[in-house]
C-alpha cells in the first residue's frame, strides 16, 4: 500500500480500509457455513461507514444493528429488510416502533420488560413482532477465563429458563412470533471451546422450545471472533462453524451470525505524521497528529495495535507514541520500537478497521478523520475529512440567537 | 431545575448547563486575584459549545486553546485576540502558522523540537512570535501522591534547566519573543501543596530570566483545580490565589490561569431517561437512554458521577445504571442506590458540565444529545439534537459516487 502517497493525496490522521482483505473475511466465513443456510451479518458497530455497509450488502452480509440509526444506515447502503436485525440491551420506543415498521427479519430481545415493551408497540401497531431472546449460556468460568467474567453480572440477555419462559409467553400472544434464538458470549474470543459450550446450552433450549411446538427458525450464535493485533492465535472460520454445526444435527434451522471485528478489524490502517520526538529524562516520545480521540481503543482498553513507520527500517529504541490531545491518556502505544523520526515521517497504526473511527470524537475540538478505501488496487475517499464548519454546525444558530436577544 | 420539563421540551439524553452558577465560579476566581493584574482564562477543552464560551468571554474570560479549531471557535463566539493562549503538546505546522497570523497573545511550546518549529514558521511570516514555556516543575512526589507519577515520565512540558536553555535561545532569536512562563501540574487536584511547590519552582526561574533580562510578563500557573463529584473536599480560589501569591511577592507579573471543570463541572446535568429494569441473577441493571457515548468518564476513567431519581425518594436498592450500548464498558454508575423505576422515569447525572459533551461520539451510529442553557430561571437550546443526516452528510455523496461507478 502507498501510503506516502495516500498521505500527501487525502493528509493525516487517515483511515485506510482494504475491501480486498474484508472480501476475503466474509467469504471464508460464508463458505465454512455453506453446508447449511446461513445468514453471515455484519455486526455494523464495529465500522458504520456507509461505503463498507454497502461492500458487505454487496457480498451478501445481513446487518446486524444496534440502534435505529444503524438500521437507517443498512437500509441507505442498500441493504435487504429481511436481513436485517436488530440487537441492544436498551432499545426504546420509537426504535422499537421504526423497526416494526420497517419489517426487518427480527428483533433479538434482551430482557422481559423489553419483550413487553415490544409486544405493546406491535399491539398498538396492530401487527406481529418476530423476535428472538438473547439467552445467556452461562458456560462455565472456570475453563473459560475469557468470558468468566460478565456471564453472572453482565447487562446481555437472560438465563435459560427465563428465556424458555419469554418462549412460552410469546407464543400465547397474538403480538409476538418468536423466530429466532440468539447468544453472544463476549468479544476478541481466541478459543473455540466457549462457543461450543454456548452453543451446546442454546441447542438444548432449541430442542425443548421445538418440542412445545414452538418454530424456531435462525439460529444465531453472535459474533466475538478474535483477530490477530499481535500474535494471537485466532480461531478460523471454518473452526468456528464446525464448533457451531456440532450440536445442531438433525435440526434444519438457519445459522446467523454477527460478526464485526473479525470481518473489518484486520483490513483497516490509521495513518498519522510524526509531528515531534521529544525527551523527558531518559523518556522519548513521538508525538503523532493523531491521538485517543481517532483512536480510544488504547486508551480505553488498554489495547494493543502494531505501529511501523512507513519506509524506515524497523530498527530502532523505545518510544512511547502519543497524540496532541492535553491528558496522559492520550497515546496510541507504549514502549515500542520505532526508528529516529522527525517531522513529516510517516506511522501506520495497523489493525484498526473495528472500533476505530466508529468510536471517533470531537475531543479538544478535534476535526474527525476522512476514510478512504482501496479495492482492487484503486483507492477512493468514503468519508470526507470534517471541517471547522462541522464541528459548529449544530451551535452556531443559538449562538447568534443568543446575540441578538442580548441587544 | 424542572427536569421533567426539560426532557418534555428537549428529550433525552440531554445535558442542561446553569449558566449563573459557571458566574459565580468564574467571579470567585476573579475576585481572589483582584489584588493583581490577572488573566483568568477558560480551558475551552472541558466544554466548548460556543454559548458556554460565549458566556464565560462576556464574563472577561481568557480562552485556553488546545487545537486551531479551539481558536477558531473562540473567535467565533467573541473572545480577544490579546486573551487567546495556544496550549498542547502536539501543534501542528498550519495550527502554528494560524495562531501566529491570528497573533493570539501567546503560544504556550512544550518542547525544544516545537519550539524550533514555531521559530521557522514565524520567520516564513516574517514577525516574531510571542511564547511561554511549559515548564515541569518536579514536584516531590512523595509528599503529593495526586501527581506522584506523570511528571517525570509524561509527555508534557520540559524540566526547569531545558527550559532556561530555552528562554536563552530565544532570546537570541528575532521571531521569538519569550512572554511567558508556564505550568501545569495536573487534574482534579484537591491538595493546595503541589500549587505552591510549582509556583515556588517557576517563580525561581522567573527570578533568574529576570537577572537575565528576558522580559516575562505573564506568569502562567495552569489549572487542575479539583472539583466536588462525591464528597471531596475541595480548593477554594481564594486560597489557590493565596498559594500562587505567596511566591510571587516583589514581581509585577500578570498572573494567568487556565481552570476548565472547575468554571463548568458543577454547572452540568445529563438528564437521561429510563427505558429498562433487568435483573441477572440477583445483580439490578437500570438501563437508561444514555451511554458512553454520551458520557465516557465513568468507563474511561472510572469516574464517579452522583446520580438522582427524578421526583423520587432517595431510598432502594443497590443497581447498576447503563446504556443501550453493547458492550459491558457501558455505565453510568456502578452499585448506587435508586428507588424502584420504570421506563419513562428520569434520572440525573450530575458535575457533567466538564468532559461530558466535550468527549461525545456517536458510537453505536447514536446521535449525539442536545444542550440546554439555564440562566437567570429561562432555559435555551445551544446545540441542537443531532439528526440521523449529521451522521451520514460526510459519507452519503462517496456511497453514491461508488454506485455510478460500479453501474
Amino acid at each position: 500500500m502507498d501510503f506516502k502517497k495516500l498521505a500527501q493525496k487525502y493528509q493525516t490522521p487517515l483511515y485506510i480500509y482494504d475491501f480486498d482483505c474484508i472480501s476475503e473475511r466474509f467469504n471464508s466465513v460464508k463458505e465454512a457455513f455453506r453446508a447449511r443456510k446461513s445468514l453471515i451479518c455484519y455486526a455494523v458497530k464495529a465500522n458504520s461507514n456507509l461505503s463498507v455497509l454497502k461492500h458487505l450488502i454487496s457480498l451478501g452480509a445481513g446487518c446486524d444493528c444496534v440502534s435505529a440509526e444503524e438500521i437507517k444506515k443498512a437500509l441507505l447502503a442498500g441493504a435487504a429488510k429481511y436481513k436485517i436485525i436488530f440487537s441492544g440491551v436498551g432499545k426504546n420506543d420509537s426504535e422499537i416502533e421504526f423497526a416494526l415498521k420497517e419489517n426487518i427479519l427480527m428483533l433479538n430481545v434482551e430482557s422481559e420488560a423489553e419483550l413487553k415493551r415490544v409486544e405493546k408497540i406491535a399491539e398498538n401497531l396492530k401487527i406481529t413482532a418476530r423476535i428472538s431472546i438473547r439467552v445467556n449460556p452461562d458456560v462455565d468460568a472456570k475453563t473459560h477465563p475469557y468470558i468468566s467474567t460478565g456471564l453472572k453480572k453482565n447487562k446481555f440477555g437472560v438465563d435459560v429458563d427465563t428465556a424458555k419462559k419469554l418462549y412460552i409467553y410469546c407464543k400465547s400472544s397474538p403480538f409476538l412470533e418468536p423466530v429466532g434464538i440468539h447468544c453472544h458470549i463476549g468479544s476478541q474470543i481466541l478459543d473455540i471451546a466457549p462457543y461450543r459450550d454456548a452453543t451446546m446450552v442454546t441447542a438444548d433450549l432449541l430442542r425443548n422450545l421445538r418440542a412445545l411446538e414452538i418454530d424456531i427458525k435462525f439460529f444465531d450464535v453472535g459474533g466475538g471472533l478474535g483477530i490477530r493485533y499481535k500474535d494471537e492465535v485466532t480461531i478460523e472460520s471454518y473452526d468456528f462453524a464446525q464448533a457451531v454445526l456440532a450440536n445442531l444435527s438433525g435440526t434444519d434451522v438457519t445459522i446467523a451470525c454477527e460478526l464485526g471485528r473479525f470481518l473489518v478489524g484486520n483490513s483497516g490502517y490509521l495513518l498519522t505524521k510524526v509531528l515531534y520526538e521529544k525527551y523527558n529524562g531518559a523518556k522519548r516520545f513521538v508525538i503523532v497528529d493523531a491521538a485517543m480521540n481517532d483512536l480510544i481503543r488504547p486508551s480505553l482498553y488498554n489495547a494493543y495495535h502494531e505501529i511501523e513507520a512507513v519506509d524506515k527500517n524497523r530498527d530502532g529504541d523505545l518510544a512511547d507514541v502519543v497524540g496532541p490531545i492535553c491528558e496522559s491518556g492520550d497515546f496510541l502505544a507504549k514502549e515500542v520500537v520505532l526508528p529516529p523520526l522527525e517531522n513529516g515521517d510517516l506511522l501506520v497504526v495497523k489493525s484498526t478497521g473495528a472500533y476505530g473511527f466508529s468510536m471517533s470524537s470531537n475531543y479538544n475540538s478535534r476535526l474527525r478523520a476522512a476514510e478512504v478505501a482501496i479495492e482492487n488496487g484503486k483507492e477512493r475517499l468514503i468519508r470526507r475529512r470534517e471541517e471547522f464548519e462541522d464541528l459548529v454546525r449544530l451551535e452556531r444558530e443559538y449562538l447568534e440567537g443568543a446575540n441578538e436577544e442580548n441587544r
